[in-house]
């Protein structure tokens, strides 16, 4: 695939889908600063210096105002940015166009086709003759994962001469993948080579992705380093909880249904489900848990909250909450079958399989009927009933609401990011890091959480130098 | 005013904004009646016996599937429906569309002018030669104002000759009130005489409306038997409740801001203000309360939240939430130039002056800055921060929000219309109802619960003989 | 029954338990001042007047430090007063020490027999020659109780000659009070009329009174006016709530048990079911309501609780408190005998016999094992298995608990009474009040509400003129 | 010191305070054990195999019912038990009375002076001519404490001759101590050394000891291995909080205040402080913290609650929670004089001197006066001011209440103390376990809690091989 890219006054790429919407981005992208001290904090902090000077920045992360004030304060601290989205769902074209015209190269629009959006990311990868980026920051990892299957490709190629085969797996997206790395190879050879070379480190801020690479890590075939910002106890304690609360908040409201009075089933009691629960609890539905970690259950029943099995509350439910999944699926056609009429499942879980909509899609006769955006009513043929799925089974917070799918990004989380940026550009010939996934250092961490404390009129207690000792 | 009126198949008169959407209209009310137990029971429960066989019913009531779903409770039990909204902004024309082509008449469209507002009204009252309506369905009083207004000119007329005069008042509202009425004297000089003689009584919904109603039987002015639905224990406890939570927890998001850490000033800790300062501090806000009666204000304190006066606390607070106002104001524009930059204010009250509007649009260079749907940015020529103002300072439950304005309406407090109506119909010719303001009696409030309960799987139980005694 | 009196050194009657511990209950008693800061603040603002001066006033109200605080801001304002308690086991015996050295008469101690009990009222109504009290301070209505049946005596006597029966009824109560009356009509056959001709009115502050009391206002029977501070809102909103709580909190730590992981069973869910239901969610049970009424089923359903009869869940749940009873039992035997071994039972109605006593004391071959004070086991004979109960199936409020039985008393509910004595007596020439039950006048209970915030700390908005009108 | 040893009708050793309530004290034991149903559990599980046959257990562990519970369960397995106490106010002498009776030697009273507390230790530990135990229960730390230091003294004895000196610290525990220690050398040079031979291992409870243990694992002091209990996460997510909160909920109930209303200052945000914060507001508390840790005061910040400094705050608060110490103070006595009159305070962090008694005990004229069990009020003698400390400012959970000093313990944290102590004994001579501090395996951790969970009626969803996968 190859699409036209425009140039901005500045010579700066970009791809946009409506360049006269950059005032509005601007002004959207300046009420979002208000939201986020601590990222902007960094500016006037570390700006002056110009830390990252010289650095090229990757980012492959959702594109939104928010992100676009994570972009500029990378520009404010030196880096040089190009950017693509990590969903093809939660681009805000206006904040798009914002950032093409005034801060940063930047490849995105909301509804990509997958084609479209792996294309994007090669072009946020490309900087030209020069070779790839120093760093990248991740939000799901597809980024890193080009760069990992292109230096697999061009090292059969050069040891057998065998371009891949995107007909050899069955994957979609995989076959995308490899037709891009195919057509690339013809290019040249050694592209991803080079990117791998130039590379100083990746942060990669979702919890699929570390867990991906940390496999990788352990079987050795990690490619440089990465600080994991996903685990950030600002971003565990905060962004995490706080963007899925915010986001689940407008979760139901698609269906316009009063939860008050509903039994909600939450299928697993981890972070997320703890929140999900608390969150149903409070707006008055009775919850029940499915679980098969002891200590999980064990919570919840010392929360007050049954602890079920889904066969036994399936036909008695109103809402059905799947909070954490697997590649498998938790939540079957076979248990949609049993549902009361228009019970309500949705997908708070990164696994786009723990619902099965396979099985839904597949199922002969069946009817999909799209009354809300993204809100469909499948009725199965022989009963006329239906059960009601949210975004298509997928992950409720980004790719569900009407107006900002991805509305509320926590200051913290992409203070984290420069935080981590900063410090493997800072470290990148002292050779502290390896080709290992890392924490962020516990320090940086907090620097983040007082930079935010600044702004929210919080008054921190000084240690007394006898009390340190 | 005269629009063109169409007619439907079945030769109902309708004004709409698109009839094409009727399908969809339609699944959207079948979806409404899944989450109206109490409502639906209805049907079934009163409507062999058809017991508003031959009543015609005026409804002045916000027009949502779920008000579809009433409409249709009324005529399943024998009535003919003629309706208007009560509110320009909250009409769903999808919902008008069906309702047009399948129950009723109706006179309804998103985004009336005030003129065309009254307009509507004058077609839901108009039954034709056999004057006016049985029986009125309100949520606000327009309807019934204008026949108070309409006997009160036709009084003046018959003994002086008089017509009334728009010009004579600098309300706007009321211009357009003592236009219509000045061009109806021209045709039928007894037209408001007549609805009058016909109508049987009415059922009224909303506290500001009940509350006019009530100054109007104290000094003897009431036309007619009115029963209070608003303060119904069905309409009381939950759906005033629920109404306001659920569209209040959409009320933030329009900003787009994270509310945890944030300060929230809640104006008024009545009922509406204990409800919308629990949901602040379940999503993380420290809220403080304004207070002017000291049981509420001991309440406050009681319940752990700080009470302060705005003066003390305008400088710090991010999110203002008037819920009780009066004629003259709560947050005036000075209070607004002392705000942090980008405070959010919105008013859950039903009073539109709760929020000094005509203070900010005539502040001299100020600028205003729509950056979502109903989402204003206030900017101070001076200082260049600014305020922003949800819904144009009006009640937020219903003007705001994209998609659904008015999305949760409980099952109860349409139940509760139905009993009101088959009351004040059934008690038609026994005197039972004089010209007053009546609450909804006892064991009509329970049925409404019992048929609400029985939809949500709870177990009532039975008080026994000797127990009763 | 006739008990020696003694005289304080002012030559005031009293009859206490230990003199010795009036040192320490003065201590408790400044103690319970700090916490009371609308009672105090009376004694400042009304005490320079002396309004009450020459005013004897009765109480019959449970004696502890803070009812100590409640009496000497009686005399602080100039009445005298005589003192019993309305309960016979929630007296603290150092609190009447003090009391009787330092500010009034007073007959009462920890552990009176019933007989005991009626004595200690008929000497506080007994002001010597000039008969009885000016005003009466009820708790319980025992006092009133006992003047109504003596003048029904009195009038029996006069017209027929014939003494009451003690004889003629089964209840032991009623038999201890006919023989009191009896063995009084020797003595003087016109005491009652002589206290029903002196008595200005009555202030009373619980349910079960209030509601008998309205019952002999409807059948015409009742002798004198009654303020209900009951249903003063700064009663029902504060004390009646935080009353029971904080009595409440110590309910079960008596069985020694864990609330969290349990399943808890609360009878009736109206304000205190709905108090008690609250605090044992949040101590992590998993609470299941029984209801009778409609409406309280659908608010428990709303609030995410489920609704079951007794029935059903009587062999599954840990706990059972009953919060609202009848004159025939809630938790019978045979429910007893289905719980599970070691299930708590607890009452907090004030109902003796919400709680079958009677069939569990006479159930064949029972063992009652006390293991904690008024804790206790009931096994019965065939499977070994028992149920624990509290107080004796008594109100756990008051009869329960170590060291402090009726631990909190809010400073609002007593200021209460003082405003209600204030008003009876300064109105009692005007006619203001006739022989009914009337409510706090609306201004007094915001004076309360107003005394009390200055303490806290709260800043009350004062409504401008242009507002107010 | 010697004090008498007696021995039961078996011969086991025992010095009790009053032999008579033993029965008393196996009804206590009962009933506790069905509240702990993952311990009783094990001994149908593991009962069978007698795994811990021929195992001599010392248990350095408050001696309550529950603790009887444990006891049993040891025996119950198979082991040998002797018992003391790790605190000398938490002893329930009935349950001591019934365990020394019927299972284990063990020296507790309530109310053991220092000397006292240390003798018992030395009588727990001497297991006759064959050495000490081969496991050690410990909750505190001190049994270990006394064998380190008794090995020290043994080995400077051997090199040097000298004896250890009690009079060589100020630290009067240490006094004891070495007096111990010097006094046994006399008798046995190598007592402490034949002890470490025989020791196989050790559990430990609490976070201070365990803190501690891991230091010495650092700078290789550490004689043997341990499993540090308190980090389990059915101890930390359960014990711990219920725990705190139970004994907690009587915290202040002692100074019979009214919790609503009040402002309630919690010194540290950790687990601790957390929970006591929601405890405060969920009881009506407007509640500020206090804290160093920047992301702790970020999560108050993000709950609503304020975070100030001590000193801004220290004159408007009523109640002072310190849940988190040091050794040189968090509350100083120049603090104390800045509060409010009757202020209370207390501590439930493990650090005496978190809360500055030494400074309020030697302030100059200053009263103390207890007026309810462990509950005094200091005065200032200027001022006449005083504060109230509850607990004399130790940790208030065990310390404090009138009857339970150690009311709730769960199940949870003793049958993780069984699970240690299986381990340990199990892997004796494997070599699994070295000089080191472990953590308890996973695995043991997750089977109590699912042995917990048979008890609460929850269903666990068994994970499917496929999605095992």
């Amino acid at each position: 695939m190859a699409l036209p890219v425009e140039r901005a006054a500045s010579r700066r790429e970009y791809k946009v889908k409506d360049k006269s919407q950059a005032d509005f981005g601007r002004l959207q992208i300046e009420l979002a600063e208000d939201q986020m001290p601590a990222l902007v904090s960094c500016r006037s902090v570390f700006g002056p210096s110009q830390p990252l000077k010289g650095a090229r920045i990757t980012g492959n992360l959702h594109v939104t105002p928010q992100t676009a004030v994570l972009i500029e304060t990378f520009t404010a601290l030196g880096a040089k940015a190009r950017w693509c989205s990590s969903n093809t769902f939660s681009t805000q074209d206006h904040a798009v166009a914002a950032i093409a015209r005034d801060s940063a190269a930047v490849f995105a629009w909301k509804g990509e086709t997958p084609q479209e959006y792996w294309w994007c990311i090669e072009q946020a990868l490309d900087w030209g003759p020069g070779g790839g980026p120093d760093l990248i920051v991740g939000d799901g990892g597809d980024a890193i994962l080009l760069i990992h299957e292109g230096i697999k490709a061009e090292e059969a190629y050069e040891s057998t001469g065998n371009l891949p085969d995107p007909a050899s797996t069955n994957n979609p997206e995989l076959q995308i993948l490899l037709t891009i790395i195919r057509d690339g190879l013809a290019t040249d050879p050694q592209r991803y080579h080079k990117m791998k070379e130039r590379l100083v480190g990746v942060s990669e801020a979702t919890a699929t992705a570390v867990e991906r690479l940390y496999g990788m890590q352990a079987n050795g075939t990690l490619l440089f380093p990465v600080i994991n910002v996903n685990d950030a106890v600002t971003e565990t304690k905060f962004q995490n909880l706080c963007g899925c609360r915010a986001s689940g908040d407008g979760l139901l409201m698609a269906a316009d249904v009063e939860i008050a009075g509903k039994v909600a089933v939450v299928c697993g009691y981890g972070v997320v489900g703890k929140d999900r629960a608390a969150a149903l609890k409070e707006a008055g539905a009775r919850v029940i848990v499915i679980e098969i970690d002891p200590i999980c259950a064990l919570q919840a029943v010392h929360e007050g909250i049954q602890v079920q099995t889904l066969e036994d509350v399936v036909s008695e439910a109103d809402i059905f909450v799947v909070t954490a999944g697997s590649s498998k699926g938790i939540i079957m056609v076979d248990h949609m079958r049993k549902m009361k009429n228009n019970a309500i499942i949705c997908n708070v879980s990164p696994f786009d399989n723990a619902i099965d909509m396979l099985g839904l899609e597949t199922f002969p006769g069946r009817k999909r009927i799209t009354f809300n955006p993204q809100t469909d009513r499948w009725v199965f043929p022989d009963t006329e009933l239906g059960v009601i799925v949210l975004a298509e089974g997928r992950l409720v917070n980004l790719g569900h609401a009407t107006g900002h799918p991805c509305s509320v990004t926590s200051s913290c989380s992409f203070a984290n990011q420069v935080m981590a940026q900063l410090e493997l550009w800072m470290e990148r010939d002292t050779g502290k890091y390896e080709k290992k996934v890392y924490a962020l250092p516990k320090h940086l961490d907090e620097k983040v959480a007082i930079l935010h404390l600044g702004k929210l009129g919080a008054k921190l207690t000084k240690l007394s130098k006898e009390h340190a000792d």
